[in-house]
């Protein structure tokens, strides 16, 4: 029997982390080949961003639900992080305060966390592009928050329009940000490497002048579609 | 060992839906009542609204994952429809067009749907305001859609930011969207009713002038946490 | 050789309105069926809303561009309005203030106008519907404007992303607003018809039961593009 | 010396009101006239909008500062609350939830408040539609709040952009909402009021046929500004 | 007699290109000095921006109409682009998908294009930072693109707010994104090369303390229009 | 007995500037931790932005009160500005439109002003950012204003939801803007400097490992609110 998505007042201890190999694996390849290699699933909503020019980041998800201007969560998920982990936090509603800053980024450090993916706001980031402590948020926010109401840690959440589950593999770039459930980690991480290798001759192709209609043998079905070139 | 939210190119024909009892029970509350009952948790964004004033449905989930622009597993989940089940469609990203229309709906009403929450758009809005089909969406567009690229039926589905299990209980009106896992509908119906009952009570007392402040004790709370009255 | 797209300053007296034959017969469907009609173009942003329930307008458009706070060239468009005209108003930046009231609706029907199109914003919008004068802005605000800085009235303009010659016709009902080029509007309202006629009968058909799966034939195509039922 | 705009924690108990006469008299003019009588400030930003058709209010403020998510300064407001006053509840940060539903709006009623603007969301639109209780929102939302964290009462707030003290008059309808502070109430009453006598005169010439340009004797200052018009 | 503004399936293969002398010379100004000298018309909106710090672009569109989601006709367009084109890619409805990427970067600089810009999604931001190829879009996102659906390559089209034929120079820079027809680009260049003369001097008064006021001759007029000054 | 917020055409000259050692040491501080000190009041809204990275500005508010598309006032206000001043340009409408440039930038500076923080747009973002002006704006736009219409300088401004009176001390980084009252300026520059001092050593104990719900005794709190921890 499914259980609600969000119950509020838990942390779960012990969580289920992606396979290590399979995180190495797709920590090195970007986000859209990732989302590619998985069929065009598992992307965040686009208005998620990097807070400084060149961050990255990829670990196993910690996730947290907040409340609204409330970031006692994230201190109670500090705890919970190890070492390759990424925060990954929600909010019960739209909020674009600043939940996050230098002393908690300090902490999560400390503890060995890899990043933080957060649906709200952070501030200190300029002290955070200094500490080279990669977030991927949708607001830049210097408005402070209480710590008076309980979310969770731990529970599945959705996070910018996508379903994280504990343990996923979690990775963003400049493009974006994808979530890989820890089930199919290794098997994405595969076809992301095949769909790698594949991508370099294409480019050496096109580059040399080949035609995408040539390469990808559109030109047969554009006309069978009704495609009429005029002068 | 968890699947992907999303796969494409699968429609799931047998489904587990929420106790007919439960539904039935659900459908006589507002959806304020009922994401209470639950523990402040399972709302849509807000941006969902209903296409007509008065408009109201209530029933088990279809979920239907749409490609932008495409409306072509509207009518695979057509077929899918059982009397009492509300259509739920997300898409894979944002996008405003005009998936569903009068012919849809003549169709889905036929298959005894009670209606459609959909993240996009949706047409013919006068002629559904006359049928009495009602209709929750982000957004009301003319534009067409095309049947080219395929999406998926009966699989999870994360739609206005909230998880959609197909069979669980979804419960729209003018207030929002709410959603109740298959698996405690019948704890949130009661606990709905528990709650409503409470509410009248509350409600006398407030209009014959007792003040919030006093029914609900919070001048003593106020107080400690450092309410100062000036004059 | 192209002129500019906006040259301001400008008042074109006599401009080629399309044919009354076909805008009486494009006035008799809705904006989603002559849109389809026409080959899934020329729709406006669905951001543009009527301001009452049940607003309808079409006519042949007077086009006018503002600037932003500025209803100047609402007052020298009134005067080049013939029966059956639509004011259909672009402004050079995005801008959502109150350009039109009840004094302008007032002089606008003196002229025959049959409504105003606005990519910004109108105010008196409960007179405008005690009135009957039809209005699709993109916002509604009491907001006052000056009369300082010229705008062009019957150049061509780009309205909420569609581009509007004047003499088009343009439609607009509650699934949004359309523009038929003139020179096509005979051709368009033809094919309307025809789209019209065939609609009735697959009504009775998905009414009855039958499934659009079977109707349009959908069955095969689904199949070699890979759909899987699971169960 | 001046004072934090916000100061949290605080309910000042006496508040100067606008003179009743002039807000009787306000109460009979629209927004748009007010806002023009005014001098064209004072408007609250556009995304205000009433939650029924036909909603219309007109009060002395009662100030309210909340916190996001958070109603708890709502109940401390409606003791302040005096027959003819007008809640006014702006938020530290943008927020969606629904601070406000049935309960509350018999407590305000009972106290004798003419309604509510706030400057964030509302719930059970469909009873306060019942009740005749005008509410104007930023949005409308189920999503229920805490009751936690202090804001204050009857401080110096922004609301939608616009500044409000306590006491100020507030007027709202579908055009907008309007602050007119309590020095100038009688001043900007008596404005409106030859405002609207000099409309209906307007009116009736326009109705006549009359252009704007002739009334207004606009066409010699658009001739000097460069105005062409062409064949 | 006009064509409707969109025709699907439509590839024009000889347009007629802006005149090359003016191409570069326009090349030399940005884009704030060029809308100026055109008469303050022809921007596209200001969601509108570069994808990476510095990035700038002058070209002769080659026009591109893309379906939601579809990135079929950018290769298509590939085929039509000649050294010193820029591409120009408008969509059917607001889509802020991932329609373009390093591989068909790759191709359109095979063919000497000068950048692109679309009203859409890009991904392989980074990889095309590195490159050094200027795009100029709506939206960052990873989400892949399907290739089903006909566009057209070659129509005018609305991008962002404004009209492109096909052979119009369009310049970007941090400051937005321009368009000049092709017939008055000899013109316009002239205009643009004429104001950037005038600045220096003017640069150097007010660096000098000279005030504006004055410069402009500012003080007559705003007495005229009643500015008080106040002590 | 109080004012409107908002007189139009009207120009303040005397204004009672913030204590110039409050200013200088408020200068020291980030926006996070003056708005901290403040008691978590005085920010502006999140969607005013630096023009480039690195931006940051401090001074005493000389305010502006902007008409849309209209940047006359700017020009007037550049007279009042005093060495170590900082304009502060709120609109009576949102306008992204280009309302300041390099021109004014070199006034500006000739005067000795610190910075701009405008409630619109502003162009030629390149030149502002080579010469190291500090920008923080809602929109950057190419699009030329108008110089027709009074607004006001110095006088009580709301600039992107913040209450600004001339004088006060207007602080501004990449995590936003805070508005410090002049009467106030002392006090809070006192407190941000206790809090600053205060947080290294925190900052010291997280780095070394240990954990906020410790250091800030939350635990007890948590369990009291009901937290459970679940394996």
């Amino acid at each position: 029997m499914s259980a609600p998505t969000h119950d509020l007042g838990i942390v779960k201890r012990n969580i289920v982390r992606a396979d290590k190999t399979a995180v190495e694996k797709l920590s090195r390849f970007g986000v859209a080949t990732i989302h590619e290699a998985m069929g065009r699933v598992g992307l965040m909503r686009p208005y998620m961003r990097p807070i400084y020019v060149g961050a990255r980041a990829c670990g196993t998800a910690v996730t947290v639900l907040l409340q609204p201007g409330d970031n006692w969560m994230l201190h109670v998920a500090a705890e919970q992080l190890q070492p390759g982990d990424l925060a990954v936090a929600a909010c019960t509603t739209e909020s674009h305060d600043g939940f996050f800053g230098e002393l908690l980024a300090t902490s999560f450090r400390a503890r060995g966390a890899a990043g933080l993916i957060i649906d709200g706001g952070v501030r200190d980031v300029m002290e955070l592009t200094d500490m080279k402590f990669p977030v991927f948020s949708r607001a830049i926010s210097a408005q402070g928050t209480v710590k008076a109401t309980l979310g969770s840690v731990n529970i599945p959440v959705v996070c910018a329009g996508a379903l994280v589950n504990p343990g996923d593999v979690v990775i963003a770039d400049h493009d974006g940000v994808v979530v890989v459930p820890a089930g199919v980690a290794r098997r994405v991480a595969d076809a992301a490497e095949a769909r790698e290798a594949n991508e370099s001759d294409k480019r050496a192709r096109l580059a040399a002048g080949v035609l995408g209609l040539d390469m990808y043998k559109m030109r047969e079905p554009l006309e069978r579609a009704g495609l009429k070139y005029i002068d």
